[in-house]
């Protein structure tokens, strides 16, 4: 992979992602080699991915080129490949661009989209895990619209405009409220030649409730939001085929539609050589210091990690937050071994979580603290604006979103990649 | 086409560039019913597509929807399809879905990438006439780069480095010079691993002079300025070949390259269903009420109009101000015929001409003062800014170049579409 042998220890981080890109950033690079793997050239934003989703922010915003993170680096080097397999005995990492020796590694691939093994939902419904997948998805969105137009069948036109989405969690939450927002203030403009009425928006949640690991009080609000943008909540029930056209459930209820965004739930992928028993529910088991006990010098952060606490002893949850403490932690704990100290164990620090339903609508549970409203996504805002990568992009979306506000509207609806997935 | 039957007129405009869209403004839609047809779902600005292909832009900036402009219209109707022929004697429009009356049809296609019947070229090199190209340029440049770092050959290296720009018109010289601040100011930093010294950017020219149809001055001004950012203008030469790897030429220089980018030109592609006693050089001959003689009730504007006037016997040249100035010019005369007006004919009001090389660098030709440098480089991008559709992009766009001006640096370098036609 021409990367230079140097004195130093060479770490090498697979994968960009909240984990790999602030160990990075924090590993001491004149005390290790840091290279860095990643299959994108960017670091994906993923909890504002439903805003591309939508229209409501272009890619740019929201993905930040890794090289331009580091660019000031010395013994940094970043490689955009694939990775097949690692080799602990002989710690050698293999891709699709040759292979690369380490001494540390620490892998940060982070989790995919579960499907909980429903082959046909599988292949016919879209996720919303990747940059590329949100323009999927708005590029089908918007295509769904521009074919009801020529389609002089009314069941056929109300199938081409409904949208479910399957998940309560915050992403399916999130997108629901924005696809509302999108059918009220810039579908019904764009497309005075349909009946808007008869785009449709379902959500689909298997547990009781809506955002169901917040508080109660949020779940409800939340629900109350969603309803009052004309989003159908449907609790306690559960997809369980789709064959591009129609959705049944485990109740006598089925939904007939062109479009489900699949936002139910994700798991871990280990990366092939890590020993089976190594790996709990998809996940890489590592102890407090995020290390593998039994494969030398391999460590896993982020949704990969399988690691348990007192508070925790189901694993800690696949959040964002946790994955970037992570990062951090162990970039420390590295740079310490350097200096000869001990390592620290990790303990997560739960900040709170929230989730934004529309304009003026959020829920936000603090650790001691919870509220809802116009403040509450006042404060989703500002945390999120904050933890974007870079000054540019802040700026960007900010004005966005401004725009957004004062003007109702979205500003990109270019179908630039046409879907080509589900089209006939 | 499900589009609603009227007492009024129909107007159909195939096309949503600066000509049918200008058009579409323009016409009485108290008067008129107008549908307008487009293979895109968005206006897309041109003269800055080049910013969209060096990452210096998002595609978004400068794509407008053309939904979007049209959205508080009675009788305007957008249809995204690609029109198949036309039948003027039934006065019929053919699509991929679906046909359509019209009482009065303007032709609006624009212009084509022109290969000059040379075929390999045409296979193996990277037009630049459409947002979807600039992004498969944009990947294509990344792309390169990332491979360069795998390669041990010095050879295979610089061929992958290298960058033959075909053209030396406004497109290949302003894509010459941003290429050069790219490589100057991003690649350099962005690539450690690589010696940014052999990356090498060659413009060709057939004519005598880049810029050959501005006044001489400007073209010494912008050779003086690319030659002065480290681009090699080759000018009295012909591209011959390329079989992906060497470009041949009319002399005996040979350049080895991964990407030979065509700016050399531009040609009419008439619709199927125009008499070919109608067309010349590609073009549909029109009168100088931009309507096609002997077929009725067809007009034709912009770049495929093939219209004349005393000072252009040869025909108006295939430029954006043209476009504009004829698409609002026609609007006035289907309003006036209304009114049982007669129309006016056409003329062309020249406003000058303009391009940019980089930073402080651009040359403007204005009919009565020639001027380059730092003020003709704030005179373009002025200029630039208001042609912008929408106050969003504007703004959006502005924010884009004093951010790269103050920063020497470019927002936007994500490969979210691996490039395909070329690659291995």
């Amino acid at each position: 992979m021409n990367i230079p042998e140097l004195d130093l220890k060479r770490v090498v981080i697979i994968g960009g992602g909240f984990a790999g890109l602030n160990l990075a950033k924090k590993l001491d690079k004149k005390a290790y080699q840091v290279v860095l793997l990643d299959k994108n050239n960017y670091h994906t934003f993923q909890p504002l991915l439903y805003q591309v989703a939508t229209s409501g922010l272009e890619p740019d915003s929201i993905g930040y080129p890794i090289r331009k993170t580091f660019k000031a680096s010395k013994n940094f080097h970043f490689r955009w490949v694939e990775v097949t397999k690692i080799d602990t005995s002989s710690k050698i990492v293999y891709t699709n661009c040759g292979d690369l020796k380490y001494d540390k590694l620490v892998i940060a691939t982070g989790a995919v989209t579960n499907f909980f093994n429903m082959d046909d939902v599988a292949q016919k419904a879209i996720p919303m895990k990747s940059l590329v997948e949100s323009l999927d998805l708005r590029s089908k969105i918007l295509q769904n619209f521009e074919q009801a137009l020529y389609v002089n069948d009314l069941k056929e036109q109300e199938r081409l405009m409904n949208f479910i989405i399957v998940g309560g969690g915050p992403t399916g939450v999130e997108l629901a409220g924005a696809l509302a927002e999108l059918k009220k203030h810039v579908l019904a403009n764009d497309y005075p030649d349909l009946d808007i009425r008869r785009m449709n928006i379902h959500l689909i949640e298997a547990a009781p409730r809506v955002l169901a690991p917040m508080s109660e009080n949020a779940s409800k609000k939340a629900h109350n939001f969603l309803k009052k943008l004309g989003v159908n909540v449907w609790t306690n029930m559960q997809v369980k085929h789709f064959d591009g056209k129609l959705v049944t459930t485990n109740s006598d209820k089925t939904f007939s539609c062109e479009t489900l965004i699949w936002a139910a739930g994700v798991k871990g992928d280990p990366i092939n050589g890590i020993d089976a028993s190594n790996i709990k529910n998809n996940r890489i088991i590592v102890n407090e210091f995020n290390r593998i006990e039994t494969q030398d010098d391999v460590y896993a952060i982020g949704d990969i990690a399988f690691q348990t606490s007192k508070d925790y002893p189901k694993g800690y949850p696949m959040l964002g937050s946790v994955a970037m403490q992570q990062g951090i932690h162990l970039g420390k704990n590295l740079n310490r071994l350097l200096k000869g100290k001990n390592m620290n164990a990790f303990k997560y620090l739960d900040k709170g979580t929230m989730a934004t339903v529309g304009r003026n609508l959020a829920v936000v549970d603090l650790p001691k603290f919870k509220f809802q409203g116009f403040f509450a996504w006042f404060v989703w805002m500002f945390v999120h604006l904050m933890l974007l990568v870079g000054f540019r992009n802040k700026l960007v979306v900010f004005i966005n979103w401004a725009w957004s506000y004062i003007w109702f509207d979205k500003g990109t609806r270019l179908i630039v990649r046409p879907f080509k997935k589900n089209s006939k």
